[in-house]
């Protein structure tokens, strides 16, 4: 199965091509350039070096978040456009559980996190498994990504308390754009012996969408282009305040004096 | 510490650019393309992409064999070529060891095999070990990667045996361009369990390249340009060929005549 995956859900721009146990091409990068500056020509480019036909890809994949908002919606836009003009299925892989592939096969609890701002992160927990999988060459044993706690956010307190936690005597290895923002914090709040990935992989990588994407599609989980939606785990800043808006209209007289909110995120 | 890798030891093409903790671009490409026609392309595309200041580097990493004989020259002739025109030292990283930091903190022993034709691999075996390392935070726990046997060169019956007479109880995990050629074999001769790695992690990767090549830039591991030669391993076709022919001759008479010999590789 040849799969083209998009990552954009947060500061990296990622794009990669699979076929089975093969990377054909993978391009990230990390730069202060936006999605719209990046992700698109980073996709050109690599067509033109691998020669590749867009129509003979079975299917388009996408980091489907949590993530950052413009960010999500650049690459959900992307697959869309190319799943409705190219009439290919598409495939959401949660960006936390991604993350977590990145780290194939490691022994310790893998916590991706992401800095959701407001002292919050998106994180989840997992472990590689052992399983059977069947293959063309007969049974064949993988590492199946175990989420002993799905994509969720939080306080990084709550998250250093769950870890801590944990039955099993494993390290915790932490990787994702929240590792420099709490750090520090992380110093304080942890009890259990933990490690922060290298530079190869603790960040978004397009190959990693790519290789949970092939497995989500051998179970069917595919979705109409038209039918996908980023995944945003909590609602948006506008979202928020119109709601706390709503809230404080109906419990005040309505010609009383709004004080102005000011906008905390973009 | 900014650091360009160039990885053509095998069919893949790969550069990256990391510092420090950040990976700021990575390009990688397994195509039917030659080395020559993609290399520096990629590094120029990367380069314009990030708007790299190329004298900004502090060093230049190499996948330094072994590998493909060609890759290897066409590798180290442009690492060298960069490092002399930026007068940048030059950091050579062992293919074998570059290709086991793909899977960071991988619970198993990790075995990168690569075809090195007539019935032989590349091959390495290691595992991840804690260890404390001083950093600029304070003291920091990270995976060291551990050669339990350096990168060697072997018939895969005898890596085989090796691994099973391995002392703990782990899996073993295998990957790089070998896993396909030796697989059937593998299913025969293992008799520990085994996994492959997935396509976002099987091949070389420049990225795992620059993060080892930091490590021993931190440990002065650094060379001048102009010293710097790849490690083949084991001699090329030529020179098995000169060697063989230097043996019969000097056994009979110099008149005698010598039967021609076909090249097996190139």
């Amino acid at each position: 199965m040849k799969i083209l995956a998009i990552d954009s859900s947060g500061l990296v721009a990622g794009v990669a091509v699979a076929e089975g146990d093969t990377l054909l091409a993978e391009y990230t990068t990390n730069y202060k350039k936006t999605h719209s500056q990046t992700l698109l020509p980073m996709l050109d480019e690599v067509k033109r070096m691998i020669e590749l036909d867009l129509s003979s890809l079975d299917a388009i994949a996408v980091a489907a978040g949590p993530g950052s908002f413009t960010g999500l919606r650049i690459g959900s836009a992307t697959a869309k456009g190319l799943g409705l003009a190219l009439d290919k299925p598409l495939i959401g892989v949660p960006t936390v559980d991604a993350l977590a592939m990145n780290l194939y096969g490691a022994g310790g609890y893998i916590c991706p996190i992401m800095d959701a701002r407001r002292n919050q992160v998106y994180t989840g927990i997992y472990t590689f498994v052992p399983e059977k999988k069947e293959t063309d060459a007969g049974m064949e044993r993988i590492y199946r990504l175990h989420a002993v706690r799905s994509q969720y956010v939080a306080p990084i307190e709550e998250v250093a308390e769950t870890l801590n936690g944990l039955p099993e005597e494993r390290d915790v290895i932490f990787l994702g754009d929240g590792v420099p923002v709490f750090y520090d914090r992380l110093k304080e709040l942890m009890k259990r012996p933990f490690v922060c990935a290298p530079a190869s992989c603790n960040r978004q990588r397009a190959a990693a969408v790519a290789v949970l994407a092939e497995r989500y599609a051998a179970k069917g989980q595919m979705e109409a282009s038209r039918d996908h939606a980023p995944e945003y785990l909590r609602p948006s800043q506008a979202e928020r305040m119109r709601q706390e808006k709503e809230q404080s209209c109906a419990k005040v007289p309505p010609l009383e004096k709004q004080e102005k909110k000011v906008n905390e995120d973009s």
